[in-house]
């Protein structure tokens, strides 16, 4: 689905477009058209690879879908894949955005993604000195945008490990801890297959060579490097504590075994002994004198008593109950 | 055994050629010779060797099989090793394919595979525009074509784990699980072993300097590479999901380990208190104002069954059963 | 909050100037300027980016805060986000020191800190001969002066390493070593937020190609290096050490385990026997000779006792008990 | 002992020639000289530091042993530790051999090994086109020769890998399997100090800057490499299962104490409830009408039994049986 | 302390000289100082400053102590901080040896190690040819002199490890293996943080551009590396193996629980059934024909003791006593 599909001259918009017209435009010096496509069909994206004379193999994948990250140069343009992460109830969902750009042209194509990037060509509008610098700063503020939103992912994260982490020491949670700490590992290998190959396509366009359509805004991508960089850092730091925590979680549950045990042998115990004094008085001896005593009955029962009640204080004494 | 035996030119096919004239196609200019073998014989081999002019320590290599993944270069041409992986019942069966690159020629041998490259041959001759970057072109899509058919065992590895993952907290399966984990864990070594020495050899064909038969192909080797490197991250992620579960399934082992300790207490408990009654009962004391009464016995039932009630109602309410 | 603005000229102080006047002094050659802001408004932040002309990203990423430790150049100017780690109560207190350095000026911008850098600027008018190094030496003071404050941090994560080590082979503390640890892992994961970034990025000041204004300061920057070096390898040491505690305690909880398992054994052992003798001595055959004897109830006592001290040493000469 | 030591020219062999001559020899233009010792003497070292010039430090690791695997370049010579690896009963035996390789002469050593190389000079003198290559191809050939004698070790240690696989998962195996898994890693380990530094240093022999004397043999030793590399990365996949399979093996150590816990449980439910049932039909109440009954007591063991079988049944549907 | 202070020339010792003239000394062509202090006073180190023209920070670090094994160049002079480390008691100690290296002398400064160098004077004052090399060839032999020491340390490590492994796997040992596991662990950190970085630092010396003072003796110094790198392997594999034997140890423990289980449910059934079995008798029908046997109570006891016997034998038979 077309989105938007506009022509812009030295920062400021010229007008929409009808995408037939896009090569035309596209051949115009200083002049560049940015078109953004929503879950396209196959017919739109051959349309544009005409339109554009894009790359089969970037079309290919773009039409497939389930690339990783990646930032590809194909002569004078790029191909950049990118995947969004959006949560949905207690799920990750991931999309993917993949952008052409070339030296007169920017081409976005988002998928499985709710999101839009409105906002983006709004402010991007609003910045005619910025908007000036290209199609290498559009394609840094569109990829500033996916990443930006990795953020409150992140911070969610945190917040279940934390949450984890104050529940983890405590009694009776150790099933609903480690399905957590799962579902917990589990997100972070989605957001890591994210962020790492992209931290490291980002790399390349801030250092050492770089391509012609990014010169002059490698200090913009090392800023969301950066970004990706904390990102990931965050990542780690939290595989690192989640697999800590899974120990500790193991830990605890043999502690809690331990102390079950502790409790039944106390039990134990304080049934035991009075089951065995009852057991002494139901034996069958002609002379056992207690048999005759008008208190014998009362003093067995106090005696079950009164044992019960010293192991009772032992066992609360030594913490076994 | 000889599979097929073809000349091209210009990217059309001249003519399925007997293999004594092999020697003379490939001195043509502008002529190259594709040649499939399957399982071949030892003088097969040899065959080859004098009629392409092949390296002895390459021949060896392919006579012998068991070779890791790789792509070395003899002089101009080049050797490569790849692995298929099939799945066969329940189980991933390695074989090899060997081909053999030189500026004019290509051999593939393949081994221990049921999947001939058929395909790849008709596809390749219906592309006359692509056939005619030569050999370097052929080869890659004879990787692609081994690469892609890692692709469904990579899916179906995902299916089992998610198979287990869903199995992982449910009661009595951990027997199961832990089983299939390991065999998850032995197939992923089998793919990783086929993989990861195959991206990095594949690597060096698309970046820095790149061997003069695969110029020209950079971006199709580049692609390639891409899959591998998909590849990769999956079998990774799954690797780490795989030892991540494992670690669970010995915390559900222990936890069920302690509600088996908890339901033995509680049994043991419900069982022993009657016990105990049953004995103070019968103790002979001369005087047990209880032996004489009418309803006796009956209250003593009553007791025991009382007791018993509001013992299992208390397990009930700490969760002990 | 501003919390000093001076002018130094030949390594010597000339005056507090108002933050009005800072962009002339900065124009002087010879001069430069050294202000330290504290917790500052956004409009601060504008006023000094004004005054010193600092790059937009780098003022932007001063007033989001929450950057990770790093060392950027900006042209001929350098912008550090670096972390301060202090102590509060039993936690870790994360705050930041932001420093904008020029070939004239430096700017320290700190949040979320108690500590001053007033003993840095005092060292540094003590020290007129280090001072005419100009910038590049504040800056390292100040670097300094940050690192300097880990020790303490990780002295003390060292004790409480110990005190736990001290623990772990006792009996009874397992709950608590094993949240100390967890505790412990926390605060080394900050500790290794703060300082690895930065010792990658000092590690550019020292070697290879190094920014304008550290020329000449290298050794210094060595030194700050090789603290961090220091720090680096104690975290990765107790890191390392810490873990293998956990699998130590695991393992200590499993043994208790055993030992709790074999006293309920043993005491089970010490109470059925005395009731199985018991019971014996409750059958209700005619013809048992003991009933009659004057001395069978004595004496069936005495085999309860005799044999349950025989068990009792048994059991505490195979150490169950 | 002195194995060997013959010259030639040529590709053929001249004569075996005394020690003495060596020198001599050595002067000679395209002559070269082949020398083998076996558990040398350390006067025999100092002969033959003598007779080739030596490096000191070379000679010295010689006479010692306990060198790691290396290749070291000692102006236009070369020295090489390289580590045997013999199966002796159930133990791996580590052995070196020592080789000093110059322009025109190779001299081995070997200790601890009870292997000869006699077929690698049989073999070397059957092919004088190879031995033309000079002393670096008979260097490469002896590298091979004790890494091909690698092979049926990891062989081996495979086999043994898959024994405990079979066993992993079967009942009272547990302890059995530890064992083997423990001495699997030893013996893994004694492998990897043997291959992983050879294959850094063969590395350096067919890539980037090779030594003079290995100029035109780096085809054979790039085949050497890949046959190290081959059996490093078995290694490591071993490495990994057995890590897997010591989790593994914990798990089933813990279902298994799950399964004991659950018979133990079912075994005292069947034992106690007759218990209980004797007990309450020894109780002393006048009133206890069953008591007078003809079939009273058939009609309490059949109680007994009764509901034992019930129990029985029931524990056998839960699997606690 | 002052230990030593000798001037040498043309590689023999000229005399032993006062401190004051040590810059004296120096300042002559073709001869060099040695000096050895032992623990010295901050005013010595002074003094040593102004004699030698030392570098603040370099002597700053000597003065503190506590940094980390490191060689750092301050122009053509070298400043290399090593760790000694000794067995002393159970325990390691840690001490320093500060090394100065100028082109024509050699300071050391060691504190906390009680064995001098004393020896690495002698010898070299035997050999004029080696001590002609100048002050590099010192420092090789100094440094050579403490990773020499660390070899029986190793051993030691070595020996332990192998009495825990004879160990492990025998009964009622985990507690003590555990506790002996965890101190080799901390051992082996020790070792570590001595050798890892001074391996890194010797590197330097031996392979790349090597500094000034050291060129001549690369392959002294390479042979010191060689040394450390074989060091280092030995601590990597013994981290491994007490890696796995803390795992193994945590099997064993389970294993162990799993045995005690085993037998307390089997003696809790040779004790229950003939409890059982006089609960039976102790019944109160008034139909029991055992009861009036003259043989019934013997044949009571001999079915308790006949049903042990088999319960005993079946429980020696499953191995569960």
């Amino acid at each position: 689905m077309l989105v938007n599909c506009a022509a812009y001259q030295e920062g400021h918009k010229l007008a929409d477009i009808p995408k037939e017209d896009i090569s035309e435009y596209v051949k115009r010096p200083n002049c560049f058209v940015w078109v953004a496509l929503k879950d396209p069909e196959p017919s739109e994206l051959d349309e544009m690879r005409e339109e554009f004379g894009l790359h089969e193999l970037a079309v290919e994948d773009a039409r497939q879908g389930h690339s990783r990250p990646k930032i590809e140069e194909y002569g004078d343009s790029l191909f950049a894949v990118i995947h969004t992460v959006e949560p949905q109830g207690d799920e990750l969902v991931v999309g993917e955005v993949n952008i052409f750009v070339g030296p007169n042209y920017i081409l976005s194509v988002r998928t499985h993604t709710e999101k839009s990037f409105i906002g983006v060509r709004a402010r991007c509008e609003r910045e005619p000195h910025l908007l000036k610098l290209g199609s290498g700063y559009i394609f840094y503020a569109l990829v500033d945008a996916v990443v930006d939103r990795y953020f409150p992912v992140i911070d969610d994260l945190e917040t279940q490990l934390e949450k984890i982490e104050d529940n983890i020491f405590l009694k009776n949670t150790a099933r609903s801890n480690i399905e957590a700490l799962y579902g917990l590992k589990q997100k972070l290998m989605t957001m890591k297959h994210a962020v790492d190959p992209l931290l490291e396509a980002t790399g390349k366009l801030c250092g050492g060579r770089v391509p012609q359509i990014c010169e002059g805004t490698q200090a913009y991508f090392r800023d969301v490097s950066d970004h990706l960089q904390r990102i990931h850092a965050s990542i780690e730091g939290f595989r690192e504590m989640q697999t800590t925590a899974i120990q500790v979680n193991l830990g605890m549950i043999n502690l809690n075994e331990t102390e079950v045990t502790k409790k039944l042998a106390a039990w134990a115990a304080i049934i035991a002994i009075p089951t065995l004094i009852a057991g002494i008085y139901g034996m069958n001896f002609k002379n056992m004198p207690e048999y005759d005593l008008a208190y014998g009955y009362p003093f067995a029962l106090a005696l079950m008593v009164g044992v019960d009640f010293l192991l009772y204080l032992w066992f609360k004494k030594i913490r076994w109950l």
